[in-house]
């Protein structure tokens, strides 16, 4: 019996509520940036996660642009980030006029590997930007510490990484998007909890707050004035329009009370997925997602590293005959047709080949058990012919 | 007999199928940037208004950066705008690197007064951005000849100017955002058109459209790549995130539907205001919008400019104890706590006078005849009384 194939790889998953809030956001005829749904949000967002300070903004490329703008980043400033990535933790730096040295990712993990750190620092290094893959942490300790010691900041890019924790050497368990000096998170409709396009700026040093919202109302201190601190406002600051319409916050705020249920059910396909794979691994065959010990699992992703390029293109083929659609990921940025002649020639080759040899399976919601079924068993049989 | 004296600057307002479409998007399953709705926006302006490229965006703002991307503005460049106008037309260029040089107002006009601009002109002059403030036109024909001549690029700062129509001196009418090599507008929820926060791009020098697209994805050549002009994407370029969710564009196309509806109503509102309140410019209390004969109304705004900042403050106060908010708008921008110190010390009367005389009615679809004839009839009685 054929099961549905016709298998995207991500489907946006609606909890039923998230209309009803933007009919009521539309009805409270405040539909521009900051309204009832973006204070619920910063709310939750603030009592959930212990966050220090939450704004919401467009997307997690402008978080990220603003977290540039707060540290004064200018020409001649370093940032370290890692080569596997999304290009907006670089164009964030870039758009400042920033130098960016990439790092390379880890043998056993996309993220970067932070024992290779130590010797990127130079002392133009102004922010070191760990990206959680797949909702997975970084150490954090080690990068703190390195960070620490040189007197760097660092941004957590958390686009990935929401609900996710680091466990410290102290045993508490933080979660992700709060330990860095700032952090930034993805609401784009492929994230766990997402609004269409948008993201967060987390600002976890209370220095930054107040210049923050600063920046973030282009320039102006019109969030003091609109609390009564100050009896008028102006232009301040240099800064840009990074509020999304209270619309999307409506519809983001319907996807948070239910973070709980998204979240077991997407535990739930990414732990079918591990158990049925991990064979394959014993065989030597794929290497699948290591959690290590200090990190929590947010499920927001669930991939397979084959051993070839060749291989990984067999098997996205094999998939894509059954009806579904498995995609690769990042390509490495310090090689990309923009970045390729300023990079400084190290190579990068644990980045390059999870740019080859990395898949991602479909991971949604609504992914049903019989649809899991049919993913498992076609890679199973790909892997019995190669 | 009291009418409903409880009366908003604006009030946006709602066609009733903004959610319908909302519903639609989000059913669709593909709310993040480029789906249905934000091609049908796109189809609708470039076949209404004869633009060549339109590219919305997350808010005007963000239209303003692109273009200060795509032109290549960086440290050194010399920038002419209006020191009378928003922040955001600042930033854009400011965020760049760019050297801001303030014009200053005309006298019967808060736009550019463009006679001044040829002695702002140097060498390094790269750009002028002309705003079309209250949706009326700047004299493009004298700007676009000046602009021709020292070889400088024109970004109209179409923010209020959505529907609203420059006669050239060939007698063509042409919609202003079509004139300039780029024009930027803004679908904020005080606009006549709109989507609570919102923007879009306008590329009318065909030679940027290629890479708009880039710098909007982030500096990706993803579009080219889905419209399968290339064989895979990658990073080509700078760039952020300047697409808004779908649900952004859903909301605004049910807004461009009845584009004729609310333009007539606030045409009619409009009137209504300058028809009443003529006879105090006879008595020479007051000064009204002043349309040039090459200039289209597009009743976005409905303004009054006192003779002091006083009397300004008078009749704020007058009409706030009848629950009328009426508003002043900007401040100088050559004397804001940020720029101040790096102007060049140029004063500019008619700014300053703008920023402290001109007052902004309430001005929405649905103001009633009544709250009108409230509004007129207490800036009558407060004028009779100074």
């Amino acid at each position: 019996m054929e099961v549905n194939n016709n298998i995207p790889f991500n489907k946006p998953y609606l909890t039923g509520k998230e209309t009803h809030y933007i009919y009521q956001a539309v009805a409270s005829g405040k539909i521009s940036g900051d309204g009832l749904f973006t204070k619920k949000c910063h709310a939750f967002f603030e009592e959930t996660f212990g966050f220090h300070k939450c704004l919401l903004t467009t997307s997690c490329t402008d978080a990220l642009e603003m977290a540039a703008i707060l540290l004064n980043i200018e020409a001649g400033d370093e940032v370290i980030l890692p080569s596997y990535t999304f290009v907006s933790t670089a164009n964030a730096f870039v758009l400042r006029g920033a130098t960016l040295v990439f790092a390379d990712s880890a043998a056993d993990n996309p993220n970067m590997d932070i024992s290779t750190l130590r010797s990127l620092i130079t002392p133009k290094t102004k922010a070191i930007v760990p990206v959680h893959y797949a909702g997975i942490a970084c150490d954090m300790d080690a990068l703190m510490d390195l960070a620490n010691e040189f007197n760097i900041y660092v941004v957590e890019d958390a686009a990935q990484a929401i609900d996710a924790y680091y466990t410290n050497r102290k045993g508490e368990k933080k979660p992700l998007g709060s330990i860095g000096h700032l952090a930034a998170f993805s609401f784009h409709e492929t994230k766990n909890i997402m609004s269409g396009e948008g993201g967060m700026l987390v600002i976890n040093d209370p220095k930054f707050a107040a210049r923050a919202e600063i920046i973030r109302e282009k320039g102006t201190n019109r969030s003091a004035f609109f609390r009564g601190e100050i009896d008028k406002y102006g232009w301040v600051d240099m800064g840009s329009s990074f509020l999304p319409s209270d619309i999307l916050a409506a519809f983001l705020y319907a996807q948070l009370e239910n973070l709980n249920d998204i979240q077991n059910r997407r535990r739930a396909i990414w732990e079918r997925y591990h158990q049925a794979l991990t064979p394959l691994t014993d065989e030597g065959k794929i290497t699948l997602p290591f959690i290590p010990n200090f990190a929590s699992n947010n499920a927001h992703m669930y991939y397979v590293v084959c051993k070839t390029a060749a291989h990984r293109e067999g098997l996205i083929s094999a998939l894509r005959e059954k009806g579904i659609l498995a995609v690769f990921h990042y390509l490495s940025l310090h090689k990309s047709a923009y970045f390729e002649s300023k990079h400084d020639g190290r190579t990068l080759p644990h980045s390059d080949f999870y740019s080859d040899c990395l898949v991602r399976l479909p991971m949604y919601y609504e992914l049903s058990t019989e649809q899991q079924n049919l993913i498992i068993q076609t890679i199973q049989a790909y892997y019995l012919s190669v």
